[in-house]
């Protein structure tokens, strides 16, 4: 077993030159005084793994300050986004169009410099992370979208895609177990090209290590297959030596755990968890400065010899990225075509007409589960996007994702368009979003829709970064039959509906379905499709369904021309629900309008005259009929309308038993409906005339 | 590495008796049979693990058909739920009251055979399993609970409390992450009464683990300090001996690795993945039952000698048990306040007049945030709930959930009431539920209410069980501040509200906070604590509050008597948004009323009668105001409503500049409302002449 000691002595970086040690102090002491001034953050991983962050900057990290746009650079994550500052402080000392100024602003609203580091906002930033383990997992993702890349486009003396995934790990991001899904997938998939470094400081914020994180790393790491090293973080030669032993390693993925102390410098609060959390205090960075030699009074002072030596990175980069872009050039004159195909593959360029490749349902096609007909729509697009990539978490028979003869994707046949995720759904959905960000692949990942849960925090990590990562979840309801209610999702829909960012579509028949694929090709952030185990009918004419579903809710089908009786809302397996009710209320001379509904995120992104159209403000009787959990329909049924929809967890059963005695039927809408009708037909007077009982 | 090849011979039995050969294929055929009358389930793994399970069960396994119940039983765990048909077998034919004939609904609507394991349904199931990788990491919950009633009530020469666990584990439970934080806070406790079988039959749905699964994972389970052991699943003398030297590495957690055959004894179907999760077919079921030495057209045939074999696990049982009840009867001769205090921590009774613990706080004590009012609360309930065991995620500096004097949890102090989880928040909901459900303790386990996310299976297995577990979460919205986005909760109050069976309260100050404490210890299932990290003063009447708490919302302030204007509804840290609000309607002449809504499940529970009290019908013009999603709020605002809320992601900067910026301020709240007043009165008439744009 590793054991850790916190007070362990910190050994001088004796192999470092002066221009090194003074380089990492720089990052040091603006790590503290940039947490100092903010008042709060995370000084002591910074200065800890500064020596290890800089020798892989310095000397590896293969980036232009002046592109970080740049195709083929090095990724670099951070995955303890709680030490950010070591990152902004990297960036804006190698050059990158943050201004060091940014460093005294750190943490404060409209700054470049957030409190983690957030994909999107702060040029170089590759990745938002911060939730543990989700950065480490996000990389392994990236390190698969360079193979996959590498096996499509390069060819023999052509490798316009050859670059390192680079990381930064902690203890907690170690704790988490997508990082242990994603360590092992890594291992059996032989990423040679992801290289962490695991910053083994032995604190947490609780205290020692040790309380709660006896087991060997390394040793774990091993057992899934990578190359693992052991040194010391303040040895600058020797986690230079690590990093190229690690890039020799080319058949494994490694992991270089170094032995770093917590706040290193700080004669007080090294090696303590104090130092984690918490501004050191201006008397400790006081102390800290002089014990690292530095002005005790100057705040974020970076000595000139340093900045230079930073900036290095500037000319390094530019002649890096030109070298790369005469290996384009000469690339693009033997393969024209495919250097305009990874053009538009790293812009995220769609081919044209892609569409057209989208299937066509007919009545003649007969009933099929949306998931089947997801199936399809999913291997005819992959006929014309050989940007998508993905799979399944052990369930691709199921969830119908297997693109038939695209090949598997292996540690031996990179050039596979199916990936196996095995049963690791967190790992899948970080992995996915990896892919995503990286660019150059359309990344789909799918399970069942209950497990959805299990990978919930990339989910909401795919809306806040908006990666464009297709999330297919199948057998979405009580549907799911005899599998019981550990199966059955039941608040999914709800809970995935209310954050912000993700577009939720449940498509009600195989058209709607072809159309919810397009709107995830064809939409900047992440969809999640939300399909059915069951067969379902085609619920209407095509065209109808094509143009509707874009738009997140339609008229489906109005009993009579002019304003309807009631309107009845639905999704999903219960349009047809939606439907049977309506024709119900027709024998009692009710007139229904049936609304499909299949994205709330869509229609309520509409002009409000849409809106209106679909949903008339003058009509207040409603029923919504939805196999789930009734939270949230509130916002189109309002005050008079009644919602069938289950408030308990399902059972093991007949998925047509299950429908039928937890009441999602036509004439359970119908009887809503009537009830929905008469409440709207009270006088509103009458309404203010109601006792209030207390 | 471990390689795995479904090919490989299937050994035979060789070490086993004739009978116990007879009992493991009377498992094997039931399972066939059940199966394939259901039309559907998973036959493969029952039948592959059932001479591991029968050796357990004949030869280990300390239980009494006749008294599920027994406080000192061993805890079984079937981690792989789908298998379930194995556990029932073992539990119809031991002896349990449940009915062979249940074996023939299997999977049927009403039956006490559902498709996954559901506790509290059929009588021997303890846990409910399913989502892979849970059972496991719930498992280590209950072995962690046994070591902790053992501390707090065994004697010297009365250990009254002294039992495994065992579990069967498959290789997509140990793939998943939750699987492996817990095995590594399992390594690093100690707990050497946990003993898992893993059953490695080296196939997975998609095909080959090889695919997916190429770590070795004895090594894996080595490192992280367990005892491992490498055995043919088939060989029972083998399970059988490394069954007893995991016993007596008391030292460890014990993991016997068992390479097994999927599906075994079927000539066409056994190790491939086909025999995972369909019926094997009839005619392969008759093949099968031919090559097992099994009357080919009998179908749920249990041999005389196989029962009777079963059976006396009957007598076992008494005997087991009624040895324990002596030795109870010694302990409450010696101890009888520590004999009662075991009954009543067992049957989940809690003392007279505990409440009176409750703190009263009052507005000297000054404004708190309620993540400190409810440390305060914990502490002062632990003093007289001594069943209160839990702690945090590597946060409970930040969540105040240390119990100060009470001691820590850990490999060499199991009478220390503070667990330390690790960055493991998905084991850690899964271990304080395996806690709740072994029953005599109340767990609590706590995080930052972002990261709920990570736990969300764990928190819908607790409200599917209804298993006691506290969840606390604090730094409950963008009150965050700094930390930004990825730590700011925005959709999570949402989708629990949306989640079935959980009670999620989200106090507004330090007294709604004690009693929301009150609220979670008293009820039955999960309740999830929703607190903020910024301090809040006191909203109102101390009296007011504890007994409005209880029904999930309240009038807190009214404007005047009689009926008011508006109505608005709020939680949290934004009551005192609220508050302020109605002073500024006061200003303006309208009469607002004030209601604090902890908690909606609470509140939805109460009588028409008192929810129209707190909310009149009357009254449409209300706003609600919550620095979180809108999502589910219509509800209560109904269709003249507003909601004053976040519909996007959070941002890094000072709590209070973002309340500022995202526009959840008094003079926002008032503005809505005026709004809301404004539609209400508008003549109802003039909605039915609305135009319909289209």
């Amino acid at each position: 077993m590793t054991t850790l000691h916190p007070e362990r002595p910190a050994s001088p970086s004796q192999s470092a030159t002066a221009t090194d040690e003074l380089c990492i102090n720089t990052i040091r002491t603006l790590a503290m005084d940039a947490v100092q001034t903010a008042g709060s953050g995370h000084p002591g991983t910074a200065m800890g793994a500064a020596a290890l962050a800089y020798t892989l900057w310095s000397r590896y990290l293969k980036h232009n300050p002046a592109n970080p746009g740049w195709a083929d650079r090095d990724r670099f994550v951070l995955s303890p986004g709680h030490a950010s500052i070591l990152l902004y402080s990297l960036l804006a000392l190698t050059g990158y169009a943050l201004p060091l100024d940014e460093l005294r602003r750190f943490r404060k609203w409209g700054s470049l410099t957030p409190g983690h580091p957030e994909r999107g906002l702060t040029p170089g930033v590759e990745l938002t992370t911060g939730p543990l383990g989700s950065g480490f997992a996000t990389a392994v993702g990236m390190a698969l979208a360079e193979r996959s890349l590498a096996a499509r486009f390069n060819r023999p003396g052509h490798e316009i895609v050859d670059h390192y995934t680079y990381g930064i790990c902690s203890d907690g991001d170690l704790m988490e177990g997508v990082a242990s899904e994603a360590a092992s997938l890594a291992g059996t998939l032989r990423l040679g090209k992801l290289i962490f470094i695991y910053d083994d400081n032995g604190i947490s914020i609780e205290g020692n290590t040790d309380v709660v994180f006896r087991e060997d790393v390394g040793a774990r790491f091993q057992a899934y297959g990578w190359h693992v090293q052991h040194v010391d973080g303040n040895d600058v030669a020797a986690v230079d030596a690590a990093l190229r032993a690690s890039r020799e390693a080319f058949d494994r993925p490694s992991l270089i755990v170094a032995r770093t102390v917590i706040a290193y410098g700080s004669p007080n609060k090294a090696g303590t968890p104090e130092a984690h959390g918490t501004p050191l205090g201006s008397e400790e960075v006081r102390l800290t400065k002089r014990a690292l030699g530095w002005p005790e009074d100057a705040t974020f002072y970076v000595p000139e010899q340093a900045l230079t030596e930073f900036r290095n990175a500037r000319d390094r980069g530019r002649r890096q990225e030109s070298v790369w872009q005469e290996r384009m050039a000469s690339y693009a004159d033997a393969f024209p075509e495919e250097a305009e195909e990874f053009r538009m593959a790293m812009s995220g360029e769609l081919p044209a007409n892609w569409e057209e490749a989208l299937p066509r349902f007919s009545p003649t096609d007969g009933a099929a589960a949306t998931r089947v007909s997801s199936g399809i729509t999913l291997n005819r697009l992959g006929a014309v996007l050989d940007g998508l990539v993905g799979g399944s978490a052990d369930l691709a028979p199921s969830t119908n994702t297997l693109q038939a003869g695209k090949g598997d994707f292996s540690a031996s046949t990179a050039a596979g368009r199916n990936l196996h995720f095995g049963v690791r759904e967190h790992a899948m959905g970080c992995i996915a979003n990896g892919m995503a960000v990286h660019g150059g692949l359309i990344p789909y990942c799918a399970t069942f829709f209950v497990f959805s849960d299990y990978m919930r925090p990339a989910i909401r990590l795919a809306a806040l970064m908006q990666a464009k990562t297709i999330f297919v979840f199948t057998h979405d309801s009580i549907g799911v039959g005899e599998d019981g209610p550990t199966h059955q999702p039941i608040e999914q829909l709800a809970s995935l509906r209310a954050m912000p960012g993700l577009t939720v579509v449940r498509p009600a028949d195989a058209n709607e379905t072809a159309a919810a694929w397009r709107v995830a090709v064809e939409r900047e952030g992440p969809t999640a499709l939300v399909l059915s185990r069951q067969a379902l009918a085609l619920i209407g004419d095509p065209e109808r369904v094509r143009t509707g579903v874009p738009r997140g809710g339609y008229v489906l089908l109005d009993g009579s021309p002019g304003v309807p009786d009631v309107v009845i809302l639905s999704t999903g397996s219960e349009v047809a629900v939606a439907l049977d009710a309506a024709r119900v209320l027709e024998d009692r001379g009710i007139l229904a309008r049936v609304v499909s509904l299949p994205s709330w995120e869509l229609f309520d992104a509409q002009p409000m005259a849409y809106r209106d159209s679909v949903l008339p403000p003058s009509v207040s009787a409603r029923v919504a009929v939805e196999a789930a959990s009734p939270f949230g329909w509130e916002r189109y049924t309002g005050t008079d309308g009644e919602i069938v929809a289950l408030d308990h967890f399902g059972a093991s059963g007949a998925a047509a038993v299950l429908y039928r005695e937890f009441g999602i039927t036509a004439e359970a809408v119908g009887n809503a409906a009537v009830r929905s009708l008469d409440r709207s037909r009270r006088a509103p007077a009458s309404k203010l005339n109601q006792a209030v009982i207390l």
